[in-house]
Formats: C-alpha cells, sequence, structure tokens
C-alpha cells in the first residue's frame, strides 16, 4: 500500500515537471546560442545585428547606405548603442514584432544573399537589453511617402514571446526614409582582433558601396567613405530539388497552391523547366496534369526520388552576391594599404543543391605588418569561433612553404592579408549567433582551391621581388671587389683612382640596370596596370619592389625614378610581346 | 507620379514578406543546429537522445537502469533505431507533445545534474526522421500502476509545432514500466572515433551503474554490464542569485507568488537564508513585510544590487552528480583495462553562480595504445567538435614535458587515456546540439587543474617505472661487465668460471633486488592499494612496473615473484613508516 501510494506521488509529480516553454524564454535561457555569452561579445554582436539588418534593408531598396554608428560608455558596464541608417523604414506595424518576438521576420525561407536570415537578430538585443538594464530598445522609422515617422519603445514579454509596447507616437524625421535603433546593454569594449573597432573596418572592407561613420566610446570617429556605387543586386531564388530532403518535399506537395504536379514542379523549384518536368513525370509515371493533392506516398517517395536522380542544371550564379575581383583589389587598397595585392572569384559550387562562391582577396606588405585572414560569410565580417570554420579548416590545408612563404606554426609569418568571402543564397553557420561557416567538405574544398589560385598570383610577385633582392647584393658585392681591385691597382699602376672608380661604377650601374630591367618587364602585375592605365600605381608598385635596391646605395633615388619611367614606357611599347 | 507607385509596391512587399514561423520550421530549416547535419552524426545523435532520456529517466526514479540499444540496417541509407529501456514510462497524455513538439519538456528550467536539458532532443529525432523517410516514431510506454502500455505513431506538424498522431492504442507489456522507442532515419554507419560503437563504450564507462546491450548493424553485440549498484542521486537545486541578471529577478519579482518581500528572497534563491534576506533587505532600505509585486523601478534595482554585492555561500555541491574517485577507477579498469590508473575530483567551482565539479581519471598502458582524451558533460560522452569544447582548451594548456610525457604536435605520444567530467546542475553547451562545453574562462582554469592534479600522481608512477628501466639497463651493464672480467680472470688464475660467475650474478642481482625495493616500495599507489587490501592490484601493478627488468634475464620469473611478495609483506608491516 504504502508503494502504492509513493508511485501515484511519482506519478503526479511527472506530470506536474513537464511544461511548454516559449521560444523568447528558451533564448533567455541559452542567449549564448545568440552569440551573447560575454558583455565583450555581447557589444559587438549587438552592433552586428542591427548593422546587418541596416545594410540588408537598403540593399532590398537599391539605396547606397550611409550608415552611422555610435557607441556611448553610461555608466559602469552600461553601453549606449545607436546605429542609424538611410534605409527604406520599416513597415510601421511590424516595428513592435520585429523588434519583440522571435521567429518574425522578412527573411526566412527565402534563398537570397542577405546577410541577416531568421528573425532573430533584432529581438535578440532586445532580450539582452532587457535581461541586462531592464531597458527597452528605442526604435524611430519612417517610410518615404509618410508624413511623420514613428518612435517606438519595446521590450519581449518573454513568456508568450509576444512584444510589449512601452512608447508609441508619431514623431518628425527630417529624411525622406530610414530607421534609429537604440539599445542599452551590459557590455564590455576593448581594442584589437574582435572589437566593434574592427568589425566596423572590416564592414567597410567588404562594403565598399556604403558611408560608414562609427564613434567608439572613447571618442574616437571613424569615417569610410564609400569608393564604388554599384548597390549589390539581391535576387530571390527558389529552391533547388538537390537540396531538398523527403520529409520537406511531402510538405510542399501538401501545401502547395498549384492544381497541377505540372506546375507544382516548374513554380515551386529552381532548374526544373517544363521539359524537366514533364520528363521527370513521365519517369515516375505521373500524369502532368494531376492534382499534387491527391498523390499517395508511394507516389510521392517515387516523384522524389526521381527528381533526386533526374539531371538538373544548378541555381545560377547570378542569384549570389559577390564584390568580384576588382572591386576586391580597390576595397583592400583603400583600406588596408598594402604593397601589392590579387583577388580571384571562384566560378560557383554546390554544396546540397545549393550553389556559393568563393572569392579571395590576399594583400601583402605596405601597412599590413604581420599575417592575417579576414573571414566573411555574405558580405558579413566573423570575428569568432575561426577554430570551427570552414576558411579555417582550408587555410589549414595550404603548403605555405611551396608558395614561397616562410612558415611559423601553422600560418606564414609573412606579413600578409588574407580576406576569403563566402557567398551563397544559403549560408550553413555552426551556430544560431552565425559566428563561423559550417565545414561542409564541399566548401572548405572550394575555398582552399580560391586561396590556391590566389597564392597562386602573389607568390610570382613574392618570387621576383625576391629576385631584385638578390641581384642587389649580387652588384653591391661586385662593386665592392671592384673598388678593392682599383685601390690596389691604382697605386701599382699609378693611375688617378678617383677616375677609374667612376667608370666602373657606371658600368656595375648599368648592368644592374639591366638585370633589373628584366625583372620588372616580367611582373604581370605591372603590365597589367599599365593595360589599365594606371601608371601611378605600377610606378608605386616597383618603387615597392626596388625598396632594397636603393638601400645598397648604388643607385641614387633620382636615378631610380629615371630608370622606372623608362621601364614602364618600354613595357608600355612593348607591351603585347613581352612574356608574361 | 510613377516614382510614388512604385514606392507604394514596393511598401506592399515590405508589409507582404513579413510572416512569423514555428520553432519546428524554424529547426527544420536549421537541422544542424540540433546536430542532424550528416547521416552519420544523425545516426550516432538519435541514439545519443534517446539513450540520455532513458538513462535520466530511471535515475529520477531510481531505477538501475537496463538498457537495449539496436540498430539495424533496412535498405540504403536507412536504419531503424530501438531504444529500451526499464524506466518509470512516460505519462501517456503526454507521449505526443514531448515526441512531437519542440519546447515541451519535464527539464527546463530546472536547475539539475540530468542530461538532457529542454525538451528538444526527442521531438528533434521525430523531425529528422520525418524529414529524410517520411516516417513517424513509434512510441511503446508503460507506467508502473497501469494495467496496459500505450502505443503511439506520431509526427510534428512542422507549421504549428504540434504533434500528429497517427497511431494510438493500448498495448500489452510485460514489464513493470519501461519505455521503448524505435525511429527510422537516412544515416550512416561507421566504426571508430566518433561512432555509436564508441559512444556506447563510452556511455558505459561514465555510467558504470547501468547494464547496457547494444547490437550494431553488422550484427555485433556488446554487453557492458553493471559493476557499481549506485544509483546517482539527483536533486533540483533553486536559481544561486549570482547566476541572475537583472532582466530575469525583475522578471521573478513579477511573478512570484509569494506575498512578502522576505519569502521572495528565501523561496526563489539558493543560499539566501532568513538572516542573509533580512540583513540584504534593511541594505536595500526595503521592509521584509513588503509584497514583491508593490515595488518600483528604483526599488527593484537597488534590491538586485545589494544582493548582488551580498556575501552568499555557494549552492552545496551535493546538488552536482559526479562519479567520484573510486568509481572512475573501477571504470576505467573494466573498460580500458590499462596497466596504471589515477583519478582526482575537484572540489566545486563556479562560474555565473551556478557550481560545477571537474573529475578526472587518467590511465596508462595496458591495453590503451596510444595518446587519447574523453570529454563527458554531466555523464554524457562528447564526440564532436573538440576544438570547441572547454577539455580540449584545458589539455592546450598543460605542458607534458613537464610531466615526463614525450610530446608529439600538442599531445603526449604515450599511450594513455585521459577521462574528463564536467559536471554542473546547468552546464554551458557551445551549441543547442550539445556538442561541446562553452569554454568560459572559470571553467577551462578548473579543468586545466583536474588534469594537472591527476597527471601529478601519474607522473611519479611513470618516473618511478623509468627509474626502474634505467636500474635494469645499469645491472644488465654491470652483470655484462662482470662477465668479461671473469672470462678474462678465469684463464689467468686458472679458476672455475661457472662458479665464480654464479657468485658474481647473486651479487648483482642481490643489488639490483635492493633497488628496486626501494624504488617499488616508494610508490603511493602500492601503498593505497595495499591500504585498501587490494594485494591482487597492487601485484598486478608491481609486476607491469618490472616487465621491462624481466625482459633483462637476471632474474627469473620466479625470483621476481618471490621478490614482490617479500615486498609487499614489508610495505604491509611498515606501511606508516614510509616515505610516499
Amino acid at each position: 500500500m504504502k508503494e502504492k501510494t509513493k508511485q501515484n506521488v511519482q506519478e503526479a509529480e511527472l506530470y506536474k515537471k513537464f511544461k511548454r516553454i516559449s521560444v523568447a524564454e528558451f533564448f533567455e535561457r541559452n542567449r549564448h546560442l545568440l552569440g551573447f555569452d560575454s558583455p565583450r561579445k555581447a557589444l559587438l554582436i549587438a552592433v552586428k545585428e542591427y548593422v546587418d539588418n541596416s545594410l540588408d534593408a537598403c540593399e532590398e531598396y537599391k539605396i547606397l547606405p550611409d550608415i552611422k554608428v555610435e557607441i556611448d560608455r553610461l555608466e559602469n558596464d552600461v553601453y549606449k548603442i545607436t546605429v542609424e541608417d538611410n534605409g527604406p523604414g520599416i513597415p510601421y506595424e511590424n516595428v513592435p514584432e520585429i523588434f519583440g518576438s522571435f521567429l518574425f521576420g522578412s527573411k526566412f525561407h527565402r534563398f537570397i544573399s542577405t546577410r541577416g536570415k531568421q528573425g532573430i537578430g533584432a529581438s535578440a538585443v532586445t532580450l539582452y537589453s532587457q535581461l541586462t538594464t531592464k531597458e527597452p530598445v528605442e526604435i524611430i522609422t519612417k517610410i518615404k511617402n509618410k508624413e511623420k515617422g514613428i518612435k517606438y519603445k519595446i521590450k519581449i514579454d518573454v513568456k508568450t514571446n509576444a512584444p510589449i509596447i512601452l512608447e508609441k507616437e508619431e514623431v518628425e524625421v527630417k529624411k525622406e526614409s530610414g530607421t534609429i535603433v537604440k539599445a542599452k546593454i551590459i557590455g564590455q569594449y576593448i581594442k584589437g582582433k574582435q572589437s566593434v573597432d574592427e568589425y566596423i573596418r572590416l564592414t567597410a572592407l567588404i562594403n565598399p558601396h556604403a558611408n560608414i561613420t562609427y564613434k567608439n566610446p572613447d571618442g574616437e570617429k571613424f569615417v569610410y567613405k564609400r569608393i564604388i556605387n554599384d548597390i549589390p543586386e539581391l535576387k530571390e531564388v527558389k529552391p533547388h530539388p538537390y537540396g531538398i530532403e523527403l520529409g520537406y518535399f511531402d510538405r510542399l506537395i501538401r501545401e502547395t497552391k498549384e492544381k497541377t504536379l505540372l506546375n507544382f514542379l516548374t513554380k515551386t523549384f529552381s532548374s526544373v523547366g517544363q521539359n524537366t518536368a514533364i520528363e521527370v513525370l513521365k519517369k515516375a509515371k505521373l500524369d502532368p496534369d494531376t492534382d499534387p493533392k491527391t498523390l499517395n506516398d508511394d507516389q510521392i517517395i517515387k516523384l522524389y526520388n526521381t527528381l533526386q536522380n533526374a539531371k538538373l542544371r544548378a541555381i545560377p550564379a547570378k542569384y549570389i552576391v559577390t564584390l568580384g575581383r576588382d572591386i576586391i583589389l580597390k576595397s583592400m587598397e583603400n583600406i588596408l594599404k598594402p604593397e601589392y595585392m590579387a583577388a580571384i572569384r571562384r566560378k560557383p559550387a554546390l554544396y546540397r543543391g545549393i550553389p556559393f562562391i568563393v572569392e579571395v582577396g590576399v594583400a601583402y606588405g605596405g601597412e599590413i605588418t604581420e599575417f592575417q585572414y579576414y573571414r566573411f560569410a555574405n558580405r558579413v565580417p566573423l570575428l569568432y569561433k575561426p577554430g570551427e570554420d570552414a576558411i579555417t579548416h582550408a587555410l589549414k590545408e595550404i603548403n605555405w612553404k611551396h608558395y614561397g612563404f616562410e612558415v611559423e606554426g601553422e600560418f606564414p609569418k609573412d606579413p600578409m592579408a588574407i580576406l576569403v568571402h563566402v557567398a551563397s543564397v544559403w549560408l550553413p553557420f555552426t551556430s544560431e549567433s552565425k559566428e563561423a561557416i559550417a565545414p561542409y567538405d564541399e566548401i572548405v574544398r572550394e575555398i582552399e582551391l580560391g586561396i590556391k589560385n590566389a597564392l597562386r598570383e602573389l607568390s610570382i610577385y613574392i618570387k621576383k621581388k625576391k629576385a631584385l633582392e638578390t641581384i642587389g647584393d649580387k652588384y653591391k658585392n661586385l662593386y665592392g671587389y671592384g673598388l678593392e681591385v682599383i685601390d690596389s691597382l691604382s697605386s701599382i699602376l699609378d693611375i688617378e683612382k678617383e677616375k677609374v672608380e667612376g667608370r666602373v661604377k657606371e658600368r656595375i650601374k648599368k648592368e644592374l640596370v639591366n638585370d633589373i630591367y628584366e625583372i620588372l618587364k616580367s611582373v604581370r602585375e605591372v603590365k597589367n596596370l599599365l593595360k589599365e592605365g594606371k601608371d601611378d600605381r605600377a610606378v608605386t608598385l616597383i618603387k615597392n619592389m626596388l625598396k632594397d635596391t636603393v638601400k645598397i646605395n648604388l643607385l641614387s633615388e633620382k636615378e631610380l625614378e629615371d630608370m622606372i619611367v623608362e621601364v614602364i614606357n618600354d613595357v608600355k611599347k612593348n607591351k603585347l610581346n613581352l612574356l608574361s
């Protein structure tokens, strides 16, 4: 009896303990899944979520972005973050849910190359703000054809995952359209690698079409001016059958509004045209006019398998937003100020039927003083969790010595920056905080190839540069010996030392100049720059390569400059005949 | 005018695009967040979610677990997973939601040392099953005082995050209580490090109180028998004020059912007794009888800050389930069969006010053939994402050479296994798939200390063992020289070589035995084993240490055994006087 009573108590307990929680409550408890695991990181993530959203909104509405970011230190560890944009504004009725409810957004389930994705970022900042400072977030937004803007103060009711509107009023906004968001959070401001300063710098690097003004809590102001006026064109694409699982395919069939299988296939998916669809349906022994809803389980599985085995073309690359070789070079020059650069864009590759594109820039010397690499996913810099990231995985596969670099630990010790940008209409991240690209084999391999392509070009330059250094040394020695010989000879033969010296020097210089000529003319990048009419950059590049040659004091600055002018004229005249 | 129309179209689009999704839909799209990113991993994760739940349920109801796991290969890549337990069963009405709806569970928001946590795991398997094979999961469960069991077949309606019941019927179940779950998923079965085989082996290692039977798809059967009968005692604990943010504190105040601040403080939190609460309230200038709901914002902030600055004791360690030194040793001996072992349990430490305990076992030689480390979080083996894990971070901090190991790359090349178990009432993971413990500084540091403690003991053994090897070599040489000398002398002095040889050998042997004596007596582990009356294990240990000494052929097996008996008697007689 006693035993039974105990069992009853236990069972009652079992019942009592089961309960449902809201997704907001889940994230409140697991805020590290959103990236808010330390005050230091929280500050960065909050800025990042707002800036990503601003850039996305501008792009979708073809507005050249002007973004202002400001961080103020209030008391103790409390920081106020303000992000202002000239975007299209947010539909007034949607503001509360966008900022005060998880899983409400504009981008979920769209295959599109945007930065943000699933309606989590903005609400995550609100949640973290109310958790740490009890403060709501403030949003002022204005849409173009409305007379007034609107101002909201918003929190989240975590029990129900619903917004709480604390304030709502019409306000005057001078701009035609745009949004300002303000949040007060507990954070920690740091300098260096994983800082907000670095995030903004890299955001400017990968978004050269944006004006970004940034004031950090120390009052330092950074202005990154746009250097191109092309707005990346965002295009939504339908899902590709190869990227879809049976269960999801099943759901698409059951939920479709199309009345025939033919329409279902051609209108739901990318890369399934009229002919392909008819062929697939024929193979699956299904009539194109059948209502999708009437299919039984076996038929659905058969259709799915036939589709998976059909030869379909990939999603066209035009849906993926990349910068391209020229813009990467331009932006690296603007932000990194290197001595030499190379960049490449790979052709689209596929993972799970989803296309992605890798582009890589490498920049060497100049203001770059050590080895570093920058990871970008759909034009967003990634600062955390490098160890999990597909880009780091790929970098570890590189045999650096092969490209002429000296290695220290895993990476070269040369002063070099490597920029890797992976873009796709659907990028897999290792966590909801989107800090690292999941290291799928196909993605890692493709990045590796991209880095190797870019390094190959860089390594030609580096090898030529090292050749120039060797030549400098050679002639320096030659000149030294020459002087010694003259010294002995002059006393024996009673000749005028200074006179002979001059002649020997002239002779050696002439040979040196000839050798340098030969090398410089064969530097492909010099040729390319001149072809593109960028004489100034060619001159700078040559000067950089000759830095060490000047140091040996055989040639004066003036003589070098004269020589460079000659090289350039020479290359220009003969550019088509030169070896690459 | 035209401009305006375009703007209107755009705005309409903006509105149209915003939509809400369910948490099930979110996970359907982001199944890698649940650990289901490859067929290989999916198979492991599915087994793991079910086994974790079975072990948790048994523990909560003080049942010694008997768990049966079976994986069958059906066609192509489809696997059927069956997990059966003798747990308390699941309340019949709750089955559909537990398996067919995310964020419904028994453990969310409880501070308790269980394996599972937030009502996600079981539904994740269902989602993955229907995504990849369109199949529901099957559950048969029985509760003790019910006459019949119940059988369900369940899917998830991802649009609404609600269970779909495809089948529901009463069934005969012979057991008093228990649950069987079956799922069909697309997977990939592999052998080796990240395999299900390995997961089961390590689960047995860290759960020596469980009987686990496992049949893999190749038909191989593994039986891990329980070696202890103690069921870990799970105790729920209230949250500690130090681990709570202002915003959450605010929510607790607004939602409390307590009518006075005094009761609110003492009943809501751990480590806040009557006296502490009164003191805190006095400092915050609040009356203990005040109704919590009447506090204004400033008062809440004041109370929060006072509580954060009060000196509170930590949550008692009894709430954290660990194995303890002896059980770790026993289980390592059972599963790993090493030559030598050491284990330690650290005192509880805190991160964000939440206590956690680190325990470490090190096992050397025997059946262990290479360096490896095993990560455990609340008695669950972690097989993936070692790079992100706090344990790996800590291992990288160890200066292995200092402990007498030879290093190759980052880790020793000695045949050694390191087991690290981190236990807490609330463990932070790097992602919802719970594959790695978040590397919070406090946690990494504590693990590092634990490993160092355990290594210290091991390193004494290893150094002694190496000393024995050196001595062996020394006497081998000595004997060799001796024989040479005798050889020359015998012909010169005309003495009977064999006679002298025998005497020299005896003499050298005696000295060797003396030296070995000294070393063996000082091995603390030998002493400990004898103290605990484990003579057999002491003998085995000594034999292992002397393995190389036997090889030099100076002492016969018999002589060694006699010597060991003497050493043991000697140590026993004098055990209190010996140096450690």
